[in-house]
Order: C-alpha cells, then sequence, then structure tokens
C-alpha cells in the first residue's frame, strides 16, 4: 500500500499560517512526521486562500526537500503551477491530478513525459462525478488509453474513482468499491488505484471510524494506494490488519510493528 | 447484519463452570447483554469438556429462555443432541451445522423439515476445509441443493464459507472472501452468508483488531451475518460503520446510537 500523505495542505489552518509566514519548522515537521509514519509520498496543496499559489507551492517545495527525500505529489489545479514545480522536485513527481478532459489530459500527459512524472487520474470530466461504477469505469479507460499514447507506461497512472462524501451521496461507497475492483481489470498489468480518503468523511461525525473503515473495504476491493493522514494510526493499524488479511503481508505476532518497520 | 451472540460456549472457562454448578446467573448475563449490544440470535455451545452434552445444553437452553426471548443457534456436532433441543426451543432455532456430506445433511435437513428450522451449512466435507473457493462454492451450492430437496427455503439456509485463522491459513483469507462474493450469486434470491469471526484471529496476537478488520473486508463481499462477541464496542462500532458504507443504513450524525437503538 502507497500511503501518500495528506497534512501539507492548506485547507489546515495551520499550513496556510505557515505558509503566510514562511514558517519552515511546521512544514519540517510534518513532513518528517507523515514519512516517519509510513508516507511514501507527500501531497502538497497551497489550499484554496493562497494569493500566490506559484510562489507559495515552489517554497512549500523547496522547504519539504530540505528536509524528507520522497516523491512529492503535486496538487495543483493550475497547470502552469504543476509545470514550473516538475523543474524543481527532485525526486519523481506524482501529479494531481488529471481528469477525463482531452484538453487537460493533452496538457498533463504531456508535461508528465516530458518531466518523467506520474500522474493521478480522476474518473471525472466536463458532466461532473459519475454516479454509476460503468461511467467511472469508462473515464478510467478513456486516461489510460491517453497516457498510453502519451508514451507514459501503465504503471506511472494512479487511477481515482472519487470517493464521495458518504453524508452527501451514500450510495456512490458501493459504486466507488466496485469501480476499484473493476478498475483492476481494465489492463494488464493493473493500474495503481488510489482514493482521497478523508473525503469520505468531509461534513460527518466520527471521521477516524468512517476513514477506517472505508479504507479496509477499499483494500478488500483492490485499493493500492491513499492519500490520508499518515499519523492516525488506528487508521494506520487497520490498513496494515487490512493488507494482512489481503495476504499482502506475512502474518508474525508483532505485526503491526514489523510493517511500520519496513 | 445479524448478529450471532457467541458467548455463551463451554469454550470459556467462566462458562464451563457455570454449566457445572449450574449456576443460573452467569448465563443470564451473558445472555442479556448480548441480546442488548445487538445479538439476534444466540449460539449455544457446551464446549468440548462437557461430560454430558445432552444435559448440559438442554439446562443452557431453558436457562437462557427465562431471561430472553430470541431464537437460538444449536451449536453441536452431535445429531440426537441438535434433534432433542428442537423439542425445547421456543423460537425458530438456527441449527449450528451442517457440512456438506449427504448423511450429516439428509439428517439435520430432515430434522430442520421437521421442527421448522433455519441451518447453518458449512462448506467443508469429508475431505476437509478447501483450500479454493471453486471448491467452497461447490459445496455451497450442493448444501443448497440438498436443502431445497428437503422443501427448505433459501432463505433458511446461511451458508459459511469457512473463515480460517490468520496465523495459519493467511492465503486462505482471499479465498473467504471471494467466496462471499460468490455466495451470493448461487441462487436467487441470495442465500444468507455467515463466518465464524474470532476463528480469523485463533491464536493471533491484536485479536480485536484482526476480527474487526475482517469483518469489514468479508461486509465489503457482501457477509449478512456473523457469530461475533457483541460485547466488542469497537468491532460493532466497525460492523455499523461498514454497512453505512455499504449504504444499508441512512447516514445521520448519530448513527451509531441510531443503529444501536433500532
Amino acid at each position: 500500500m502507497i500511503i501518500i500523505g495528506e497534512l501539507i495542505n492548506g485547507m489546515y489552518k495551520a499550513v496556510t499560517r505557515a505558509i503566510a509566514d514562511r514558517d519552515e519548522v511546521l512544514i519540517h515537521h510534518l513532513a518528517e512526521d507523515q514519512v516517519k509514519a509510513g508516507a511514501s509520498i507527500l501531497d502538497v496543496n497551497v489550499g484554496p486562500f493562497s494569493n500566490d499559489p506559484m510562489s507559495d507551492m515552489r517554497w512549500l517545495i523547496e522547504t519539504i526537500q530540505k528536509t524528507v527525500d520522497v516523491p512529492l505529489s503535486l496538487d495543483s489545479t493550475k497547470i502552469e503551477v504543476i509545470e514550473e514545480c516538475l523543474k524543481i522536485t527532485k525526486k519523481r513527481a506524482v501529479v494531481n491530478s488529471t481528469n477525463a478532459d482531452i484538453e487537460r489530459m493533452d496538457r498533463i500527459f504531456g508535461l508528465a513525459k516530458k518531466h518523467n512524472a506520474q500522474v493521478i487520474g480522476l474518473a471525472v470530466d466536463k458532466s461532473g462525478v459519475p454516479d454509476s461504477r460503468e461511467k467511472r469505469v469508462e473515464l478510467g479507460a478513456v486516461i489510460i488509453n491517453k497516457a498510453l499514447e502519451y508514451g507514459l507506461s501503465i504503471d506511472d497512472i494512479y487511477l481515482d474513482p472519487i470517493a464521495m462524501p458518504i453524508n452527501v451521496a451514500q450510495a456512490q461507497g458501493i459504486e466507488v468499491l466496485e469501480t476499484i475492483r473493476e478498475f483492476r481489470m481494465i489492463c494488464a498489468p493493473a493500474p495503481k488505484i488510489v482514493i482521497g480518503l478523508s473525503n469520505v468523511s468531509q461534513g460527518a461525525k466520527k471521521r477516524s471510524l468512517l476513514n477506517r473503515t472505508y479504507l479496509v473495504m477499499a483494500i478488500a476491493s483492490g485499493l493500492t494506494c491513499a492519500i490520508l493522514d499518515p499519523l492516525d494510526k488506528d487508521l494506520v493499524d487497520a490498513m496494515i490488519a487490512a493488507e494482512l488479511i489481503a495476504n499482502k503481508n506475512i502474518y508474525c505476532d508483532s505485526f503491526l510493528d514489523a510493517y511500520r518497520k519496513k
């Protein structure tokens, strides 16, 4: 399971403040703590309130790269920001994200090929988030085909079925879980499959319980990656247990510690 | 989700002692607590150390029926014990269990028809627990066919794919989860599907974590019933959250309480 740490995001007030004050200490802590807790990629997002996303993203990336040595997920809707960031990331980056719109895919996959980056592809297009698994799978296939057209390898694509908040789109839970199963069969080898986990509990109570339960169900369906809070210990414990049951790691009495040491 | 409470079982020392001493108080507590925590059926098992299973089962059943008014799951390998118990259960009983052997099915389904009981059918035969999902599904179909032959309705059969301990048969986890999916498609309407949950963590560490993670994965695959410890609050919370994500109950902010009040 690939964990993409979600905590360096301007959605969090402390991060917005750190960006405004150019406070490296908080960002260093968030980067180190997430990597220590198991994140192998860190998401970087200046949030919706940034006045200068280009400069803020650049500062975040430079700050993070002073303290940890992991790939970054460049989380921005602005293609020109992504393009600049791809020039300064030291490790192979993940572009977060493209949707299934032709123009955006052309730009993003072109950039990804040029800069040897991976890409998260969202199963959504101009008509919005699909209601059904069938439409999601169709968009997933469109994304894979376009990526291959640009010379990317399947292994460099993370398909995202778009997990929706339970309290507003409850019926979508099953659709997303079934989409994950079908994404696995879309091509061989199967693409990576990712969800933005915290989204499922947005606005709901008992968020940690809902997040970890959703993650375990998604792992049962074949999820291979999630953008999540790696500092939620109960969540990571549940993930480790689910991967054990799915036979991805060998059981030993100290399986929680063993996984974390690895 | 149908919860069959597992705690009245001679595997637990306190229960063995209560049986030996004819101590009604402990049994009353175990029965009431499990029903209050959400069990709609109580499993009754004298355990492996009973010198007189017939008399001990009869006493347990009579004792339980003095305090709660729920169906009982008659958990015994001895057909003559099951036959006697079926005569004294006040609610419609569940026979736990038959396997896919012809002689046992003939006896158990004959009794079930005569006494209007439901039956748990284990996907196992004389050659033991199958390694593969295919063999499990084949045995499930054999059980369903034989039950129908005896005039039982599909709705009265609980198919059990046999969940194995993770620490000795780790690769079986996925086989069991896939079997659950395939059991749903074995006939229409789908049969009930049950697992003996605690078995998966037998001899392992972090049993509660493994149990609730396995349960959530099984619910994602379509499980409709489990024999479990309803007093494990984290386990029941996880079950409620999983059923919410699977859209079996409507989300509200107090979804944990709402489920329990129902």
